[in-house]
């Protein structure tokens, strides 16, 4: 047996063990050891179950188990730091995220990869099967393409869908945000806020931070900050040109970061120390590129107040485990048709709560394993999805 | 708790608790409840196994769950005797043989219904989700699409597909045909067999009898006897009608019964004592149409030597449980792309041989609950699959 709680190194040998065969697996709600119990749970007892549904379709939802299952949905195209790797080998990552909605959210959950990249095709394969499942958590889907593909899944389908690498980044982030402003006094409209990286993540985030009260944030990619009057931009960063960079900053991290309180890594490039150092006074560094942060801690640490990464091995983790097993649970619990921005709000206020007192620059976000996070998150998000008329 | 071995009559009440949520639930094979068992599971651990397998496609089938995961597939157009009530309807019937698979063939399914019934659309969208699974159990497609539907699975998938209501009964059928003719001193090249149905179950019968050499079958439909100067017959009983009937019997099933050795009855007609008093000695009777079979079974055993019915109330329940489970288990197991005919009709050779000794009149095939029957099964399609160069 492998000791769960050992700090030696985490070995090839360890991890191809724990994936052998998979790491899911379906089991009975109840036993059919009987004949009893088969013709109650299958013929004649089923076809009862099933005459019921076709007369009152909502029986569907509360008498199978797909009202209450979270498709895992990936075309392979966007995996971990790995790329486009295909729908294959994309798999253990997607058994790997339904085994954390059963752990953390109780949720059924299974993994379907798909072998096209045809956002229509897709969308088209989710709605042929749609009485087979009662939400969608989209997952590494490159960019933009998963703009258009998530926005087309919801439109699609009459249920929860939301892709993770945006949203659930995005609320995580606002969460540690929201504490790391309390704890060096700021308040989000005097904040400026520098992005790294205009991907899935970076733009979900500027859309959440807006939604927030954030006023001033600068994006840059891979060509510099985002601007209105570049020409080179798709159609989603052309669309936060217009929201964002309200001082027509033009110039590379450099530029952006002088004087910023706020520098949020969404990329994989590095930024300098140099260009850290010209922040604001408690600067908040949150270096969220994995497994090599933008600027590694102990760096930023000389010119900020709070950092923060995506790495388990450094403090304040910014772990999407602690957003989308509470945001799904909480979203299905409410008969939610949709995951609307006062319900990924709400959300980040949850976990920023559970920190609650004892709040610190090296304890901003909870632990992934602390058990009050799903829960609070859950119930936040149907108290929203309440409130904003998401529901039924 | 309901008593599983109460003999009281099962009552709605009782049928609804136990699908209440839904019958199935999804696991992690490994807790993750700690940051290492999160690391291995997950990030950073599962991205070598990713990778591992984007290089090495065969990594797939051992490090994830697809290769043993049976796909439950169905349309919802003839589910159960309740017919077309669609896919969303046919769901609890879908999680129930899930179920089935966990408990007797100890493999993972998942139910997928699929809200059309276009075979193109179907079939393109299992191959869009081939890396997701490793088998498909299509169920409860009408006839005669049923045949187009499974055909054009199995060209465009290199994985098991078996179409249950055609081939899990055309197995179970063949043994309990295989202990009753050995109990009435019949041999299989000397025995008229008349099937009452030429849906989905008939014309798989009809093919599983002439593999294991039956040479005299008659079928018949609603328009009566199958014969060779027909015009009315569909593609698939048409092809029948060539193998079929060498005595070109023209009538009604009263005709078709005249002198017969055995009667199979897959269909819902009726059939009146009359016609099987005419049948030969020691006939065999398998009315299996349910709930209600072509003649009640004290009825047939007037004229017969042998009777089965498709109930768990009468001896010799026909039950597709003693196949598919053992046949799914036993092709994944040997790593087949195909379900052959010799492997069809190996898993029957295994069912009649759990009887053995014990064979009776009223004991032809074994309980669905005793658990010889799946493992003998597996074992026997394992050999058949190696034999016949379905591996690999």
């Amino acid at each position: 047996m492998p000791d769960h709680h050992s700090t030696a190194p985490i070995t090839d040998e360890e991890v191809f063990a724990a994936h052998e065969g998979g790491k899911l697996t379906v089991e009975t709600t109840k036993p059919l050891d009987s004949k009893r119990a088969l013709s109650i749970a299958y013929t004649p007892g089923v076809a009862q179950v099933s005459r019921a549904i076709h007369h009152d379709l909502a029986k569907h939802a509360t008498h199978t188990w797909a009202s209450r299952l979270v498709v895992v949905l990936s075309d392979g195209t966007a995996v971990l730091g790995l790329g486009n790797i295909g729908a294959a080998a994309s798999l253990p990552v997607m058994e790997g995220k339904s085994a954390l909605f059963r752990e953390f959210g109780g949720l059924n959950s299974i993994p379907l990869v798909i072998d096209t990249t045809d956002v229509d095709e897709i969308v088209e394969t989710m709605v042929r099967l749609r009485p087979s499942f009662g939400a969608v958590n989209l997952e590494d889907v490159v960019a933009p393409r998963c703009f258009e593909l998530e926005q087309k899944l919801i439109e699609a389908l009459d249920c929860p869908v939301m892709h993770d690498d945006q949203h659930g980044t995005a609320v995580v982030v606002l969460a540690a945000l929201t504490n790391a402003a309390r704890l060096t006094g700021r308040s989000f409209a005097d904040t400026r806020v520098v992005i790294a990286g205009a991907g899935a993540a970076g733009i979900a985030v500027t859309d959440i931070l807006l939604e927030a009260g954030v006023e001033d944030i600068i994006l840059t990619d891979s060509q510099g900050t985002i601007h209105r009057d570049r020409d080179d931009l798709n159609e989603v960063k052309a669309r936060v040109a217009k929201t964002t960079n309200r001082n027509n900053i033009i110039g590379g991290i450099t530029e952006a970061l002088d004087g910023a309180d706020v520098f949020i890594g969404v990329s994989s490039s590095k930024v300098p120390e140099e260009a850290v150092a010209n922040m604001a006074e408690n600067a908040i560094i949150f270096a969220l590129s994995n497994p090599d942060p933008e600027i590694t801690p102990d760096v930023a640490a000389r010119h900020a107040a709070v950092v923060a990464t995506g790495r388990s091995d450094f403090p304040n983790q910014i772990n999407n485990v602690l957003a989308f097993p509470g945001i799904f649970r909480g979203a299905l619990d409410s008969g939610a048709r949709r995951i609307t921005p006062s319900m990924k709000v709400a959300a980040a206020t949850a976990i920023a709560d559970v920190v609650g007192e004892d709040l610190r620059a090296d304890y901003i976000v909870p632990s992934p394993l602390d058990d009050r996070v799903a829960a609070g998150v859950a119930q936040a998000v149907m108290n929203a999805a309440g409130e904003d008329g998401a529901t039924g």
